[in-house]
């Protein structure tokens, strides 16, 4: 359904920006200002948003001439929609739909971050206009949090725990990576997650195989001695959590014991500078700081975290370089982790939800050293 | 592994259409010159390829820092590696990489399509660049498929097949859509399909869900007197298949079975036109005028077909709109349809691979109108 306040504050930002249009392709921006998310393919579906409006609307849909059931059906008749047919692709439906809203030619568009070049490049070529990036525009909307939304990521948060609680108690050495993975998905759909398998993501990576970040695989057995990484997540109502653990199968050896001390330390230097008015770099550096100290720096090679809701990646980045000011309301990963090649990987992650004068973690499971 | 052959003739077109750089982020296209497909997110990652070369290569990779272990274990040592960290996003990898392969600032840079608007203008933005629309130029190599190419294509095609006479005879009153859809997979499994479940897709839609040409719901029963569309396919190598017949539940009432032998015309009449010189469009004209003569035209609201190969819509579409002429080699889908809302669709589709006289079908499921 059409969310008309955020669809106006998108068409403000647009005032604001200077802006003559922004193209919105089908993503989690138009989940967020209408409801609506299908799979993009090669057929342009989306919102241009105006800066200014005509008969309420702050803009209107593209809609291939193939998808109009569905749209009718999740956007109803509360937005404007231009279909266009195969044969004609969407350039004249989108020449319609400008001129209705009194859009002039040859000013400023802008393109979120799920259009494709290419049709921004025709979009620009036809009609005369300088392209910008507009990824940001949408993306600062969501990047604050609403009550409702807030109280989608603790649940999912909840559901989370649970599961970590259950798998605690299950993983035994013998175990394979994906049979792990697979216990933690029933427990995510058990405490209420939604789209059982399709919303649940996860890597279970053994020792060295917890060296590689994005670790796929997954088809090696545990055993006694091999530290764990536990980096999974399910969605509630569309919301997304994501969550890392490290744990051990049996004592750790000493390399282990103090590699995870370390990235706990760091771990929690981050979510101790979270406040309003700090920056993302800020937290970044705090977490960095003491994984440097400890001389580690270039086995974390990558940025403490990122925003999430409906998208699992999304603004803020907790990186070096990202000088956004928190806010209150703003959701994000705080992740360090470091990696030894052909040896282990440790990393320990939390969502936090920025408060008023600090922020709070959506997961509570224990960070103390686990030994199962 | 990196196809020196497939990249050397990407620079070749680039040469040819005056081009400075292509940019490839991971696609099909990636797919296709290198054997390296990853999961598209926020971070960019793929080819530029270049007019010249250097160290007899035609370009060089931008690569993440977090995912330098998959490039490395993909690709291997054969193509010139920029990993970028993610505070310094992959700005000035790019510059570095242009310095190095001697790529003018200021030319004209083209994307294929799977790259984002939002990379692309910081991208012409950052280093001056006219941003041009080069979705075309690995399309127009992937679009004619060599003897390895087609003989996956058969072979899908023929997994395709064997999963449709196994149907035919499982599909009975009281089934569920979903039900027959599994059937489906299981049967492409078994035949030798990759990739059980991941690669395979389908969609069962029975009488008035057969009117919505994306029906995806799939939660209805079968019943005496229903048509059933079932449009499905699987992968071999990496390869599609994409096949749709319309098959019925008990005999047909009078006006499913006149539309079904017009759509059965139309796609014959689309398949006696494919041979090469003949243009996409007069493959759809054939089609349609079938249609059209009988009183549906405005019941066949889609193209007539779309290529097929790594990805199941590329290249040449078959629309009334494409003047792309037909060459020995190209594949592509035939698959007019008559759509009734509320009562009924039918459907027919045969993927085809033009030869030096005409064309051949993949799929040899018969088209007689068929009673289970």
């Amino acid at each position: 359904m059409l969310n008309k306040k955020r669809m106006a504050a998108a068409s403000a930002l647009l005032r604001e920006k200077n802006l003559d249009a922004l193209v919105v392709a089908v993503s989690m921006d138009t989940l967020y200002l209408a409801g609506l998310y299908m799979k993009p393919d090669e057929r342009f579906k989306g919102f241009v948003i105006t800066p200014g409006e005509k008969d309420g609307n702050n803009g209107f849909a593209l809609v291939p001439e193939l998808y109009r059931h569905e749209f009718e059906e999740r956007v109803g008749g509360d937005l404007p929609f231009y279909f266009w047919k195969d044969e004609d692709w969407f350039y004249d439906s989108v020449k319609k739909g400008l001129d209705d809203f009194g859009v002039p030619r040859g000013g400023k568009a802008a393109f979120n971050d799920s259009v494709l070049a290419a049709d921004a490049i025709e979009f620009s070529k036809r009609w005369g206009y300088q392209l910008e990036n507009g990824s940001d525009i949408i993306a600062s909307l969501r990047m604050i949090k609403d009550a409702e939304e807030i109280s989608y990521l603790k649940k999912v948060g909840e559901i989370t725990d649970a599961a970590l609680y259950e798998v605690s108690k299950y993983v035994k050495p013998g175990m394979n990576e994906r049979q792990v993975l697979n216990f933690i998905f029933e427990s995510f759909a058990k405490h209420g997650a939604d789209a059982p398998g399709a919303g649940a993501w996860g890597i279970i990576a053994k020792s060295e195989n917890g060296a590689v970040p994005h670790y796929s695989k997954m088809d090696c057995d545990l055993k006694t001695g091999d530290s764990v990484i536990m980096d999974v997540g399910c969605n509630y109502k569309g919301y997304h959590s994501d969550v890392t653990r490290t744990l051990f199968i049996g004592e750790p050896d000493e390399e282990r014991r103090k590699v995870y001390e370390i990235v706990r330390e760091a771990q929690q230097a981050g979510l101790d500078m979270v406040r309003p008015g700090v920056r993302a770099c800020d937290v970044d550096k705090a977490a960095r700081d003491v994984v440097e100290k400890a001389g580690y720096g270039a086995q974390f090679f990558h940025r403490t975290g990122h925003g999430i809701g409906l998208a699992i990646h999304e603004d803020p980045y907790i990186s070096s370089s990202n000088q956004t000011v928190l806010k209150e309301g703003m959701a994000f990963s705080v992740e360090p982790g470091i990696y030894l090649p052909g040896k282990f990987g440790v990393r320990i992650e939390d969502i936090v939800i920025v408060t008023a004068d600090g922020c709070e973690t959506v997961t509570k499971f224990p960070k103390a050293l686990t030994v199962v």
